[in-house]
Order: structure tokens, then C-alpha cells, then sequence
């Protein structure tokens, strides 16, 4: 029990539904904007639903202009371009079409449309003062929930280092449209990884030493829903009512790690990324199984009770059969999505585990891992797995 | 499934934990005011909670006025009288402590404050469109929730009518201090009643029809919390894990219901507040048991997650079955709680009850409610239960 308190909040107004893309240009315009700056996933440009939003867009006689530049892991030289296009443009709102690299190119061009400046001066925490441009996020992925996450992380080239921008209350997006439409054309392999990756989100936050009630509320459910779920959605992501839970799941997921934290998954594909530019989801996704192993000691109870959620062993068993029930659904989870077992699949070279534990050590997800994990655990972790 | 979508979002900020109200100065500090204005129940003006609150804000050299003349159910009048006198203290932040009656009271001044006028021009929906006063809340009752919702409800004297003023952004506190000092004093018998009524937010809005996966999130795991720690706390109310457990269950069960409505326990107990007084919570709570078994048939499978989550109903029953467990186990919460279990023993007339049925097929909860009911079968569950 956390005796000093969190807190806990979700400034973002979540619309949810089939077709709730429909509802954007009277979302554009309840917030005063009548030219509104596009910024969409490159590979999303002719896809039905940005068509379906430009057309909704004209027909309401709202100018807009799309930036397709972004890339994946945005970096700070797209943010520079976007915003000059951006200010051409006499934007007064913004909407992002794409994953996770998108919405944060997006975040940070509002940030600095009122706030000015370069994105790296606002790297830590509350960094700004002025509320961003109005920012409208409609997630083609349903994974890193960044569309209600109080973070936007952007490359800083000249140092070669990611950066986080963190606003508890103005890094979210006002408003977040979940629209199965949205997911409907990503191919089956980002789907899996962007739901690993959320399930990690709400698998870790409720692990965490700084988990709550509000973010155990939200993170339960989201694993129920993602589990449930994610099978049916990668093999079809035309499924809708799988799309739904996926997406209303992975956006859950997002609501709580920015209080809670996360854990030793993100900190080992933190420099899986770094090195060998694994994608964030894929990475989490190979590292799961044996930190879900590691972890388990240190949280049985809970371990029990995510057993519960996933379905997963019998009644009558003790909590630590329950326990190990979870640790044995989640890898069948990963194997059944066909994610790769070994950090070989992945690019990822022996000689490169010592620097690998090292880095992930420096992360200091300690502080929240409910298990305190030395450097040589993490060189094991690596080995273990390579 | 809702085709049309949903909204959900928390604008406040639930600040959590023992002790908690320690961090109120600099919570009012980060708002920038020096000034601030006090709302407090008058019941509890000697108080532990307010004492320490008090102290707290002394110390850090913020000016406050303390307003201790509200009533239950709050009147215009009364926002009048207390709308003055924050104006003549120059108050630059509202603090409320108290119940459901005294957020809301505290609620309208912080309106009138910024945006003028009285309190009647703002009745409906979205109707101001100032951001009222920043707004702490200390609620002193676990079961209202009106620290995080976006209703507050004021009666307009001169038509003798609750009004409802609503905004889902502006109306709900600013930030929520959830902190178990603060409900420590109250009566068992008001600890009780407002107990079922956060348990009935929760269970009536997973049961409406515009339920949703974000309000059932927050709803499994209130009513969880609830069902798992009223017992407890009305025995006790120092005991501080069964506080935690019953306010945060509390706020979070009425984090959903401004979006997806309450039903027929709620209507029913509309006009026995306004008929013959009965206390909110109590009128629920005695509606409540007939209420559950009436809504069954419209909602099996949900009834028998809720017999899950209330740990009623064995493995290996029917469906049927364990819904029905369901509604015995919160007839049981109903009667360890000495729940009145007939109307007449709150005051109610027999010659009332064609106008009590009346009055509740008016109010419209069908929209939300699962099963459509008629005028007749209103008069039907308030003769059941006479």
C-alpha cells in the first residue's frame, strides 16, 4: 500500500466505436479550429480511413494539409519540417492518423505551435507551460496507447539519444478516436507486436511496486480484453468486435504506467532498440516470457489472479500452481502469435549481452520492477533468451 | 455494442493515500492561489480532518475562510449566502469537505465565481463555459463520488426542483484527495447508506445499456472493492484498509455513470428523496435488493460475473444460477448492513405509492435501465417492498 499517495487521471475524451471517425470534423470544430494540420503514417496515406477523414474533413470545409514525412523512432529534424509546415499552414488544431511514432510527432508539433522553440527544450518532466495545440490522435495500432499517455518520445539526432517529453495533463491528446476502421489494414505481424506490447503495458503496471487501485481497475480489465482478444485480431483484423476490445484494451493499458511505472520488459527492450533498432513491440514481445518467469517470486498473489484473467489453471490448485499457470499462458500467448523465441531471430549478436545488461541495469526500472534485478541478472536474462 | 460511440475521460486528478491531505497546501500553491475558500459540512467543523486541513493551510501561510452553513440536499439560497462571502474574501481556490451535498454546493460558488450570475442560469448541460474556481475536494463520505463526476445538484427554491448543472470537463474537482482520516468520524449508519449508494452506481451502470469497456473497468473493480470492504468499514470506520478500499471504490464508481446513466434503483429512489426525504444512499438501499432481482432477466451473463466478483454462486452452476446468487448476495450485503427492507419503516405512506410509481416511470431511467418498465410494474416493485 503506497503510503504517500498517486495520483491518477485521463484529461483525454476517449470516442470509441465503429464509425466514430465519422465525428471528427464536429471534434475539430467544438474546439474552434477550422484549418487543422494532418500528420499520418506514411504507409497509411491512401488507406480508406484517412480517405474517409480527408473526405469528412472537405465536406465540413475544414482546410487541412497531411504530413506523410515521419518515420518510425520520429526524430527531432522531422519535428522541425513538420512544424514549419505546420505554422505555413495557420493550423489550429492537429490530427495524427498512425501508431505510436506518428501521435508523438504530432505531440510534439503542438507542443511547439504555442510553446515555441526546439522540442529538445522541453525534454523531462512538465518542461512547458502553455497548453499544445488541440490534438485529435485516431491509433491505426493497438499497442502503445500513446494517445492517452502523458509522454511523446522523440530522437534528439545531434546526440543520437531518445527523449521524453512528459505532461501528465498536456501531453495527452484532447481526444482520442478508437475506430475499428483504423486497424483494419495493419498487417498481421505489427498487430501482433503493438498487442504484446500493450498487453506488456498493463501486465507490468499491475506488477509494479507503485500499483493502485485506479491503475489496477484499468490494467485488469485491459488484459482481460487483450487476451482475449488479440488471437482472433491478428489472424483477423477485419474482426470488429476484436479490433474493439484490442483497441479500447491497449488504450486502458496506457492510462496507468505514466503513475505506476513499468518493468524489467521495457528495460531490457529499451537497449534492443538502441542497438539493433528491434521495434519497441517486437522487442518486448521476445523479452516477455522470461522476465514473466523472473518476476514471479516477487508477486505470487498477483501472478494467481492474472492466471485467473488469461483463463488459465484449474480450480483447487494452490496460488503457486495458479501462479505458474500465468508464466505458462503468457508464453503460450507469444508462441501461438509466432513471435520469435530467441534474440538471434532478432538481429541481436552475442557479443553485444554484456553492453545489453549493462544498459538495461542503467535503466533503473528498479525502481518499479517488483523484483530488484542486478546487472549479471540481466546478462542471465539476456543469455537465457539469446 | 454501442455503434455510435462513447466518451469517457477523468479531468481530476485522485490524489490517494493515508495522510494525503498533508499535500492540500502545495496543491493549492501549484494553482497559483493565496486565497483560498473552505466549504466544510457543519457537522464537521471540529473535526480531526478539518483541524488538520486547517493547520496545514495556516502553516503555509494561505489565507481561508471557513463556510459551514450548507445543508443536505443544498439550496440556492445557500450558494448565494456562500457565493458572497468567497467573493468578499477574494478566494482564488475552492476547498470542499464534506459529502456529496457539500462538493456541490462548493461546486456552484466555484461556477458563480468565475462565471456570475445565479446558479439557475446554468441548469442542463455544458451551460457555462468559464472554468469555475480550481476545486479540492476532501470527501468525508465513501459513496457519492460527486468529487470526480461531472453533475452537481442544487435546489432551486423558488420552483421547489433539483437542478442538475452538468459539464463533463468543468464540473468534476479539479483534483480528488482521497485520504481514510477523513471519513474516520462518520456514523455508522451514514457510512452505510453511502456505501450501497457507490455500490449501486457501480452495478447500475455496468447494466445499462450504454455500458462500455472503459465504465466496466472501473465498475468490476468497484464493485470488487465495495462488496470486499463495506461490512468492514461500517463495523469500523478507522480501519484504514477497509477507508482505502471503500474511496477509491467509490470515486471510481462514479467515474462512468455521467456517460452511461444509472437505472431503476436510482429512479425509484428520485422521488422518496423528494416525496418524503429519505436520505439518498438509505432510499437506494432499500430499493436496491427488489431492484436487482427485477433487472435479472435483461442482463444474465452480467449478473453472473457480478455473483464472481461479490465471490457468491459455486463453480459448475448454470448460468441462471449463479445470476442468481447474485441478487442473493446483495440482498445479503443489504441486510448485515440492518438496511431497512420495507418502505414503510423510512416513512413512506401506502396512499404515496401510485404517485411514487408516477413520479419514477417520469424520470426516464428506461433509457439506461436493462429492462424496459412500465408505470405498472414501478407501482408493483414499491408494493413488493411497502
Amino acid at each position: 500500500m503506497a503510503k504517500t499517495g498517486f495520483s491518477f487521471s485521463c484529461p483525454t475524451k476517449v470516442v470509441f466505436g465503429v464509425d466514430t471517425h465519422r465525428q471528427l470534423p464536429s471534434l475539430v470544430k467544438e474546439r474552434g479550429a477550422a484549418r487543422v494540420f494532418l500528420v499520418v503514417d506514411p504507409a497509411l496515406v491512401q488507406s480508406q480511413i484517412v480517405q474517409a477523414i480527408s473526405s469528412g474533413l472537405s465536406d465540413d470545409g475544414i482546410s487541412f494539409e497531411v504530413f506523410a514525412e515521419g518515420t518510425p523512432d520520429p526524430e527531432d529534424v522531422a519535428v522541425r519540417l513538420a512544424f514549419a509546415r505546420c505554422q505555413a499552414h495557420g493550423a489550429e488544431a492537429m490530427v495524427a492518423i498512425g501508431g505510436g511514432s506518428t501521435i508523438d510527432l504530432a505531440k510534439a508539433v503542438a507542443i511547439l505551435m504555442t510553446n515555441g522553440g526546439e522540442i529538445a527544450d522541453y525534454e523531462g518532466i512538465d518542461k512547458f507551460g502553455i497548453p499544445p495545440l488541440p490534438l485529435i490522435a485516431v491509433p491505426t495500432t493497438a499497442g502503445t496507447g500513446s494517445e492517452v499517455s502523458g509522454a511523446c518520445v522523440i530522437t534528439d539526432t545531434s546526440r543520437d539519444v531518445k527523449m521524453a517529453i512528459r505532461h501528465a495533463t498536456y501531453c495527452p491528446a484532447q481526444v482520442a478516436i478508437l475506430d475499428p476502421l483504423a486497424v483494419a489494414s495493419m498487417p498481421a505481424h505489427v498487430a501482433a507486436y503493438a498487442g504484446i506490447d500493450a498487453f506488456v503495458h498493463a501486465f507490468e503496471s499491475y506488477l509494479s511496486k507503485l500499483a493502485n487501485p485506479f491503475s489496477d481497475a484499468v490494467n485488469i480489465h485491459a488484459m482481460k480484453l487483450i487476451s482475449g482478444s488479440i488471437r482472433e485480431f491478428v489472424a483477423d483484423r477485419k474482426n470488429t468486435q476484436a479490433a474493439l476490445d484490442m483497441l479500447s484494451g491497449s488504450s486502458m493499458a496506457a492510462l496507468s504506467f505514466g503513475v505506476t511505472g513499468l518493468g524489467n520488459v521495457h528495460c531490457m527492450a529499451l537497449p534492443l532498440g538502441g542497438l539493433f533498432h528491434v521495434p519497441h513491440g517486437l522487442a518486448n514481445a521476445v523479452c516477455l516470457p522470461v522476465v514473466a518467469e523472473f518476476n514471479l517470486s516477487a508477486r505470487q498473489e498477483r501472478y494467481a489472479h492474472v492466471a485467473e484473467i488469461l483463463n488459465a489453471g484449474g480450480t483447487g490448485q494452490s496460488e503457486q500452481a495458479r501462479a505458474q499457470g500465468a508464466v505458462e499462458a503468457i508464453g503460450g500467448i507469444c508462441r501461438d502469435l509466432g513471435i520469435p523465441e530467441r534474440l538471434r531471430d532478432v538481429g541481436v549478436t552475442e557479443d553485444a549481452l554484456d553492453e545489453l545488461a549493462r544498459r538495461s541495469y542503467a535503466a533503473d526500472y528498479n525502481r518499479w520492477n517488483p523484483r530488484y534485478t542486478t546487472e549479471e541478472e540481466f546478462r542471465e536474462l539476456f543469455r537465457r533468451i539469446y
